[in-house]
């Protein structure tokens, strides 16, 4: 059974890659011409259009879209949608909000296709050689779907959380968790380096990775950022994000939840990106307006 | 009765003022010589040397020190401390950590000398016409000062709050309350700039200053400081600090105490002074170590 | 001109007594009749149907809404809109989400008649004498309000904010500042209540408002708190939330702003109200499984 | 060579296996008679005091403190030092404070012994099996011990981080670190089970455990925390601590920091153990005062 892969970003072309090496019939589309050059140049079958992809598909056909969440997404199921019939089943592997997916989710059910949404961690180098995926979605597609989910992700790094949308949920929830690891470990490295003992970053993330509670797949990241930038003295202290986080956040006001350690990593990441920082001149106005206290000024 | 003051800077130049106008009968020092030149002027009495202000006053002899909380303040009790007799008073009207005061006023009371602590809020304003004077130290020694802190207040903006130290103490927290309360007023402010509406942040600030919940000295200020300064444009985001917030936050850790808040507007603070943000930068690169997220390079 | 207040709750009723004392003419309709027949009694005119009290008001009709925010306030103006013609006017004095009133000025609009949202602050006591009011909406609308809102408020304690919403928005940041600062108070009497001193709270508070820079209309509070509850010890300690703060926490998150202690009181009050805390069961049962630590069973 | 090892707590005793296991020459001293006649069965050979073990090591005689941090370390130090020579090395093995183990290093120092900090992590599996070792000290004495740290730690498991004080420096951190990612899993897991969404937390640590980002140790501990305890009901939530986050806090605070997560994760175990809430009283009351908001009484 071919699958048709949509989308050859940094996960989807490494996502194909995957899937080619462990022997999975597999055509792919992008709508920019060059990630589908440099597959095909790999023995990845390469489509030009949508049409043609999902027109080479047996049923029940299975599209798996991999591209940015948001506009998109939506505007690639848009497109796919009417090329499908009844029992065919569209996977969406982008980290879509899960309250997108449950309406999306809704629409296709009425058309009789299903949804899977299949949150997928790991980085790149999970996509390319195992990654772990969250999948929500009805038991019938899951059915189908579960042999390409064994194959393509780490042994055990395959879980059918539940119903549609739960996957994209859970994982939603893991970006929100790494926020809050990620910037533990920042302040914690920031303490060290303020402080009266040298210690070289690239061992301390080394050792701390080797039998400490500490110890995972971040630690190991954080080794390779000290070996691969030295002391990160080059790098502009400006944190991207690109949305989960901050779905955890507002699923956590949502439901009365107290989350102060996620939420603050987002709020450092904000502030990252704040050039102005009106908070913070309010706050040194106030000092000077009262107490007289000098003013630092442009 | 002469009250020998020590220290003109803005506090107690302000305080000197407001005690020649309450008719108290003062004598003041300073060691640089510009501000006793500038309140003799005022028609203040200064005195050149600590040893000739002590001198001057009678038994029991009260010396009120005005200078900056840490070495300042205890080289100055130094200074003062052999020049008294068992029964004297020494005021400390700064801002001194109440552990220091404790350590202060254990060593006087051997010598017989009272160890006051009035921790002293209003701002210059205050000072100057009025201000707030939380008071720790021994009945004896207060029943001499309070008639000077009577009028030296605003009417009931003064208390013996008990002890020697508690008087610091509780102008200790109520800074460290002062600084949640202005990152919260800054923080809704950043709120309402970065929003659709376009509001006079000075009429803002005036008329939560009049009738509303969260009326009061600092949402006055707040509107002072937009009266003053337009939209800030020309403050640097440079909020400096002088050591009770830090005292409040380290105090709620020493006793177990849960002081979010607070200690929040502690670390808003310390970011806005920390120009290299390394645990940002740790941050950016983990990202980009995993997720191939580009980073920013100066 | 007559104008027609709806909702007798704590802030109507008192806001009507207002308008009776400061000369307006008014009519009242509440759902329930007790407060219908005690308001009567204070010689205020009340209707027993919305209709009836409508009919009443000459044009350009003035109805002003003061009731629950949400489902309460939305059915009023479904009830009241179909009575109304091009040119009146219908004021949300209550605490709507301003995207609400962002949402029903523009239904309203459509029908030409004016919707003015009016964020009242000041509790109770500030609707019965005096209080503050945000008020957004078109010029025209205000233009015939305006002398209402001056007399109803305290002096210089009524603003046009800018465009509708403006008054609902700023009203809301305002709600979030008073939690961030609420939160202030009591973690630095916590720190107090901890600490070796012992010190009466209700006379800590009282001179905190006398003179110091935290003086203000919420430690007038604190201090009449502390005087009508003792130490506070029959309270139980669980924080209710009306939804405003909730609000400007998500505006915070939707603007991108870092707002870490408007947020923390929001989760303060969260947590305060969460039984079961299992995030809390987590990290204990995680510290046991690495460490070995005993848990506490039931 | 033999090693005199003291304290057979959960981390000396599991320590002690691990070194007997590997085929080192140890003797061992416990201060209650049962770990000593239990770990004796075990083949380790046991002194019954202090004297006699230190007495039967040769020179330089090394002594590894596996005791509580604070008076119990202290005490032990203290009773080995005067069989001690210049020459001779003690190991600190516990979560010692690194201020204490400077002093303790200093005064060790004047007498030519050499005091060698070994922050120990991975709980009581990692000192058995392999732990992770971060360690501070002079060189001459890590010589010594290095053989030693290499086998009893897992591969890449050591580290001598820096001079004296370094290796409890770094340890502390780590825990501070640890803190902050025990309490992000915390929070998202709290989230997941407010959802809509019905998972199995089970699996879904395990899933997160493998191929994730946030896959590591502490995932683990989250999988079994579930299979060991179901839906952890009868864990009461209350979460202890021993010190370490502690004091990351208070070291962020010292060198002006902004540490939000470590700090909120350390609040969220205050505010687990406090039962009176005093702040959250406050704040209710407050409520109460101003809107007249019902209070929940006792």
């Amino acid at each position: 059974m071919k699958i048709g892969l949509i989308g050859l970003g940094k996960m989807g072309y490494n996502l194909a890659l995957n899937m080619r090496d462990k022997g999975l019939d597999i055509g792919v589309y992008n709508r920019s011409k060059e990630p589908r050059e440099e597959i095909k140049n790999e023995g990845v079958q390469t489509f030009d259009t949508i049409e043609s992809l999902v027109d080479a598909l047996e049923s029940p056909k299975v599209v798996w879209i991999m591209v940015t969440a948001g506009p998109a997404t939506e505007a690639i199921i848009e497109q796919v949608t009417p090329l499908l019939s009844p029992g065919d089943i569209i996977v969406d592997g982008g980290n879509s909000r899960f309250s997108d997916t449950l309406r999306r989710g809704d629409a296709l059910e009425e058309k009789g296709i299903y949804f899977v949404d299949a949150g997928t961690s790991g980085g790149t180098d999970g996509a390319r050689y195992g990654a772990c995926m969250m999948v929500g979605g009805d038991e019938k597609a899951i059915a189908v779907l579960e042999p390409y989910f064994k194959v393509l992700n780490v042994e055990e790094g395959y879980l059918h959380c539940g119903k549609r949308g739960s996957g994209h949920y859970v994982k939603m929830v893991h970006n929100g968790i790494e926020y809050g690891m990620m910037q533990a470990v920042g302040e914690g490295l920031e303490i060290i380096r303020r402080s009266e003992f040298d210690v070289d970053f690239e061992k301390v993330a080394n050792v701390w990775n080797h039998g400490s509670i500490i110890a995972g797949y971040l630690m190991q990241m954080t080794k390779q950022a000290f070996e691969n930038n030295g002391m990160l003295e080059d790098i502009i202290p400006r944190i991207d994000a690109l949305g989960e986080g901050q779905w955890t956040v507002e699923e956590a006001i949502r439901l009365g939840v107290s989350a102060p350690v996620i939420t603050q990593s987002l709020f450092i990441r904000n502030a990252s990106k704040d050039e102005g920082k009106f908070s913070d001149r309010v706050v040194a106005a106030l000092r000077n307006e009262f107490g007289g206290h000098a003013l630092h000024k442009r």
